[in-house]
């Protein structure tokens, strides 16, 4: 049997990753971080993702991030834009950016993947309708692929393990649809920096999802503000 | 003021590679971790050390490697091996090997470097004797250079992150001397894999280190059994 160590954060597109990763047979090894964001509100989400995607396990990994402050979206002083132009979005890189996040999620990815022998690890990180991340990008990935080629006992054994980015090149709207068409459920989803009762549809990611549905004429499921 | 955040165990390894950071002008900032290896003894060795470099700041990060399980070093269960040969050291990666260790701390000192604006990480790797971890090797580094490059705010808008390895080369002897010439309080460092009063004499990292101290012709200032 195949299995994925599935980066799933509560968010629409890591959602969607996983569901990928499940229709392509593979067991699922969930992986989320408390790692001091704002809200736990998508770890809440991450563990009914996990559930309906009947995951094999599902870690909560705690790491605080917040012990370096130094973003927005760890840092409860600081405060989230609010954006009123969605062209402003990915023209420079906003204070939600936390240092090295993909790099640090992805090592401690890699350290799961090498002792459950996975194949695999999908992330769910896009660089089409996103916030300018430099670790979204596909150089990134295409980087760390070759690190984790030679970073462990498994893959320089002669073992393998992908580092899966199936919508690094998908609109919001085509991610959108990847999930309709995978039954991803949507309603457990959260994508808002903010962790109030409705999300709050101004911050970046908001606006990004919002922006997703329209273009992909569905409607979101989620409450706004 | 140049910055280097300097990657601390406690151990013999890195306390002369930080003291090199030192020497070369540099401010320190000092990460430790507890990382649920089987004794405390290192971190406590780890805070002598920064002490005796006047770091700036040290920070002891907690992340529980323990939760995967996977290595006789963070693994209680399982048995630290007592090596009878020590030409048997560096054949084979032994047990106490913990899946991607250096990775994952490379790539939280990656958030640290970023947040502070330092210039350099320094850690001590060695490639000469040593127990044949894949993510001790210089093309490993190289490879993690290449992604660091590319990975953060800083980089990518032309600041530079160098991951500094000066002991990549050394054998144990040659660190020692190095130490020594630095004042290197040798006496604050430990190595040994199991936690007792005194060091075992029997693992892996203490034949190492017992024969750079014999090759060095320099007598080790703590106990061993």
């Amino acid at each position: 049997m195949k299995k994925a160590i599935c980066l799933i954060s509560g968010g629409l597109d890591s959602s969607v990753a996983a569901y990928i990763a499940k229709n392509k047979a593979y067991d699922i090894y969930a992986l989320s971080f408390n790692y001091g964001q704002r809200h736990e509100k998508e770890v809440k989400c991450a563990k009914k993702i996990a559930d309906s995607l009947n995951a094999k396990k599902h870690i909560i990994f705690e790491i605080d991030l917040a012990k370096f402050g130094g973003s927005s979206l760890v840092d409860k002083k600081k405060q989230i834009r609010q954006v009123k132009d969605i062209e402003e979005i990915g023209k420079k890189i906003p204070s939600t950016y936390v240092p090295a996040r993909n790099t640090i999620f992805l090592s401690i990815a890699l350290a799961y993947a090498e002792i459950e022998n996975a194949q695999a690890i999908y992330i769910g990180a896009t660089s089409t309708d996103y916030s300018g991340y430099p670790d979204c990008r596909p150089e990134y990935f295409k980087a760390y692929q070759k690190l984790s080629n030679i970073a462990t006992k498994k893959t320089i054994e002669g073992g393998t393990i992908k580092i899966k980015t199936p919508l690094l090149d998908l609109s919001k709207a085509e991610i959108i649809k990847e999930g309709i068409k995978l039954n991803v459920p949507f309603q457990n989803t959260w994508s808002c920096y903010q962790g109030g009762k409705k999300a709050c549809g101004h911050c970046d990611s908001c606006l990004l999802r919002l922006k997703g549905f329209k273009e992909a004429d569905i409607v979101d499921p989620i409450e706004y503000e």
